[in-house]
């Protein structure tokens, strides 16, 4: 089935139809909608949701085009933090709405509206470039890293050992990489087109991902201590780019300086931290001694930490050395956070303090920094925390990770990310659009257009293995022209497979990087640096808006628009008819200028032709 | 284009698949779903979310039915005050989800999920019978009426005169009904099968629809006070039914009493009521002498209520005379509120206190009468808010009011109310179902079970004048034959028109109760009175399950099942092609009765036959 929907009018967040920057209570917005006039429309107004009632506002034509295609404007006046508005196209046939998910000629909820935000967006510098996801144990060695002695709960393994994907080796497998065997790599990231480089934690733990914090007070000496970290620090940012942390924000480890105070004395400050609970509940562990209390899935080693307590704001957000603050102060200075873990941090029970949490950090981490940033991971629908004005935006698998997977993944093949006890099975293109714009639609544009958007993850099967080697173009450069922030996990981009999370956790093969090998595929790693580079020299595909032309089962075809340029992507996963688009696509004498791809798009007289052929892409510029 | 559901798998909240009762936490509660062979799910799991976090567990066979239907069970642990879950399907073609929307072959947000929650549901007695909603002015006039001085602000109409739909006549058009004559004519509620009265408000006020209140403290003398308020629950008691009334916690009006101190005297404690502003801004009012309040949509006679002030809550609910409790309290002995402009109370700005307000106002409800209702006007999209376990349930205007209307307008009626600058337009089944599905998704199955049903109300055009004459029976057989509470606008069961809210604000034509005429439609009446004893006579109507069945542009069938019935509803607009549903739904050795309707459904070899006459429906008792 083919669904063709450049007829259909169209609006999003992007500068084309909303001025650029953060409005503040009390300003009038203008919001533009743009009509085809083969929608068959004759009067558009603007339904805002204000103080929790409905409001309509009629839209008035600004700027009818020559092409077929007419603009109507109407002012939201900003008076809440976030504004859910969405258009009303009246016409024959009856009046239809506009809202995220597209046109609809019934009655909708709210929840897919577009949304106004007083919330500052992510930092800019997210877009500049790939942010690059490092699992320190597994990335490089120093020399240093010879002479360090392996930790009691480790069990080493050689750097070209496979990882275990499942029993304790999964958590103990020791590689031993470390801080300064990261700066020894660095010109790998330059040249990838890397803007931010993104550290799983670096604090001490009992594990290999040492999310199972036993300080926050300082980097594991097993990666280098805290100088090595300045180090890193000092020469990510003498690159220009940026160097974002790990925290865990739900839980310690059991190991944590604070748990052990907690459990060996009732009276300890650390008590109030920790969330006590009955035994033989779930999500409840119980310690040696007997004390039951909440823990992460109820895994013993992950207490949970209870944000009803003030101590817990002093010791991880407000106090002096709150690890928080600490770390984006010199000589770290990181540009920001991931939050582990934040769609359960502070979710207890009839306890939910998640947005208060995240506001409070955002604020902690802006008093530090103002340009940095906070992300969340939330690995199912954050849609409602990232209205809060907390999370800045998230990891987005559900909107971005999974649909991409669902379109591309081999029949079978492992996509048992986060526990769906399932396998891959390839979909139409319309259930990975229809999937995307779900997610989308919930969330002000100002988040889509900085999402960390994935093809995987040191929690996720790698994108080779779920989508197989000839689908792995059409992903990177799904990745590269989505808007959102384009995340790569270390390894991708040079073709590591792995069946789950753990599995994946694969070394670089530095070895083979000169002249290749099975574990470097240089194929692979310059189809992203070529999309990285395409990217950074196209302000549409950086900043500007999102409109779906084509969904076919086997090609996608959209548009992103910014105000001076205007670039379409194809991508096909398989043959396919092809499509004809109208030529007002193209600039006035202007020529499709292939940026990246060999799928043929030329210009003839009935207008801008889209060759069937597949698997391919073409990343094409018209304006 | 026509849908057939009944091969899909299916799951509601009613006590088919999930016990009755009101979990609480640490309860492990078994939902069930079932599963059509057809459907060819190999595997079910439930994906519940706790604490922000989704976890799965495997749905194991249980009651494997003869009849091609499987049932799956699983337990969700209570935990959280809402649960929201879903089923996972597996199978060839890969797996999918089911929510309340129904069935998806892709990734799905939480929104529409099922839900479980701790929060108790509205009353079960909503359930006996028919809302019957007057609207005091245009009811009934005692004899005691005529003695009464005509006020200022009112302009005296006539009892047949028809009701101004605009202009200043439309608030100050004054008929003088009073309570003493809702009392004389309470044998035809009692005929109507009318179980609770809801009165809209009864408080003095400078207008005929007294929603601008000048005090909470006394029943309008105009009304005849206190006194006949007291006489009215006594008599209404006495027949067994209850009685609700209507209360602004938005605003009040701009004569009150407490306004007026508030204006006159910055340091009075009620200075502290109500949101003050700088004039200029939307929704701002001016007092004559400059002072700027927050109003009703900028109406200056409703000054709106500051609930971040503890002098609201001591007022209106936690005081010893505040409203909310004084009316549930002899002589009164109100069984519960209408809560008038819910959707804004407590909302201003970066103040968004409406949930606290509504819990707050549930608790001093219920410590006045445990069995009482809270009921919210929202008349768009109040999903969220009715997770809050404040509000028991809304007016249901957009999951159900305006999918009917749309479904059954006449083109080109007046479809207007709340703002819509459109005219009706009939849409094709598929649409009223969808958006349907969308509203009920979104909220627990005990709300959807209880939500008030309108065909329009004091705020809409009268339902005879959006869909005719002639749709009128297929209207009332949706309203009574769908989950919630059937709620009928004073008028409506006689055949009262009104091209909107003003408009339709028609008096009862008493004298034309015996012998008919044209304000007295005696075969509308029974269609209402029949549909409403077959509803009394009902388990499956009452509280069962709903599971659609077929979806056609002209014709919607579905099942009302209870652990003891079946019952099939067939409404069509027009005739349409008939349709032959499973035998298996008859009881072995049943014929089909037929509760209500002509339409004829029969059984036969090959299963049920549902004949494709129209316009016409059939209320089917099958087991």
């Amino acid at each position: 089935m083919t669904s063709h929907l450049l007829d259909q009018p169209h609006h999003d967040g992007s500068a084309l139809h909303v001025p650029a920057g953060t409005p503040a209570p009390g300003d009038r917005v203008p919001v533009r909608v743009r009509v085809p006039r083969a929608a068959g429309v004759a009067g558009v107004w603007l339904r805002t949701v204000r103080d929790g009632e409905p409001r309509l506002a009629q839209a008035v034509p600004d700027g009818v085009g020559p092409d077929g295609e007419d603009t109507y404007v109407a002012e939201v006046e900003v008076h809440n933090p976030v504004t859910p508005y969405r258009f009303l196209l009246d016409g024959p046939g009856g009046y239809r709405w506009l809202d995220g998910r597209g046109v609809h000629a019934r009655e909708v909820p709210d929840a897919a509206s577009f949304r106004l935000t007083t919330h500052d967006p992510a930092p800019a510098w997210l877009g500049d470039g790939l942010v690059y996801q490092v699992f320190p144990d597994r990335f490089a060695r120093s020399a240093a890293a010879d002479a360090r002695p392996v930790p009691d709960w480790a069990v080493p393994a050689a750097w070209d050992d496979e990882p275990a994907g499942d029993g304790p080796l999964a958590g103990t497998q020791y590689y031993g990489g470390d801080l300064d065997g990261i700066v020894e790599h660095l010109d790998h990231l330059a040249d990838l087109g890397v803007g931010t480089l993104y550290l799983t934690p670096v604090f001490p733990g009992r594990s290999n991902h040492r999310y199972d914090a036993s300080t926050f007070a300082a980097v594991d000496p097993l990666l280098g201590g805290d100088d090595a970290y300045a180090r890193l620090a000092a020469a990510v940012h003498a690159r220009g780019m940026r160097l974002m942390g790990d925290i865990t924000t739900n839980h310690t480890g059991a190991g944590h300086e604070w748990f052990t105070r907690a459990l060996a004395d009732r009276a300890a400050p650390e008590r109030d931290l920790y969330v006590w609970a009955e035994p033989g509940r779930a999500d409840v562990s119980t310690s040696p001694d007997g004390q039951g209390y909440a823990s992460w899935l109820g895994y013993g080693s992950l207490p949970k930490l209870d944000w009803s307590a003030d101590e817990t704001w002093h010791r991880m957000v407000s106090g002096p050395d709150a690890p928080i603050g600490r770390y984006l102060r010199p000589p770290f200075r990181l540009d920001g956070w991931r939050v582990d873990v934040a769609n359960m941090t502070g979710r207890w029970g009839s306890e939910d303090r998640t947005h208060a949490v995240a506001r409070t950090l955002r604020a902690a981490v802006a008093a530090e920094n103002p340009d940095a940033a906070l992300i969340a991971e939330h690995f199912h629908d954050a849609t409602t925390d990232l209205l809060a004005g907390g999370w800045h935006a998230n990891m987005n698998y559900t909107g971005f990770t999974r649909p991409v997977w669902s379109w591309l993944a081999v029949d079978g093949s492992p996509v048992a990310a986060h526990g769906l006890p399932v396998t891959g099975v390839r979909r139409p293109g319309s259930a990975m659009v229809a999937a995307m714009r779900d997610f989308d639609a919930a969330v002000p544009w100002s988040v889509t257009a900085r999402q960390w958007n994935m093809l995987g993850s040191h929690d996720t099967p790698r994108l080779r293995t779920v989508v197989g080697p000839d689908a792995v173009e059409a992903a990177v450069t799904l990745l590269l022209t989505y808007p959102g922030t384009p995340v790569v996990f270390a390894g991708d981009e040079v073709g590591a497979t792995g069946d789950n999370g753990e599995h994946a956790r694969t070394t670089m093969a530095w070895d083979q990087a000169a002249g290749g090998g099975p574990r470097w595929d240089a194929a692979t790693l310059d189809v992203y640096r070529r999309l990285a580079a395409v990217r950074r020299g196209s302000s549409a595909l950086r900043d500007g808006g999102m409109r779906w032309a084509v969904v076919d089962d086997d090609a996608v075809v959209f548009l992103r628009e910014s105000p001076g340029e205007r670039v379409l992507v194809v991508v096909a996963r398989a043959p396919w008819a092809g499509i004809t688009l109208p030529g007002r696509l193209l600039a006035p004498g202007a020529q499709p200028e292939t940026l990246y791809g060999d799928l043929p798009v030329t210009a003839g007289a009935d207008g801008l032709r889209v060759a069937g052929d597949g698997p391919g892409v073409a990343v094409v510029r018209l304006a």
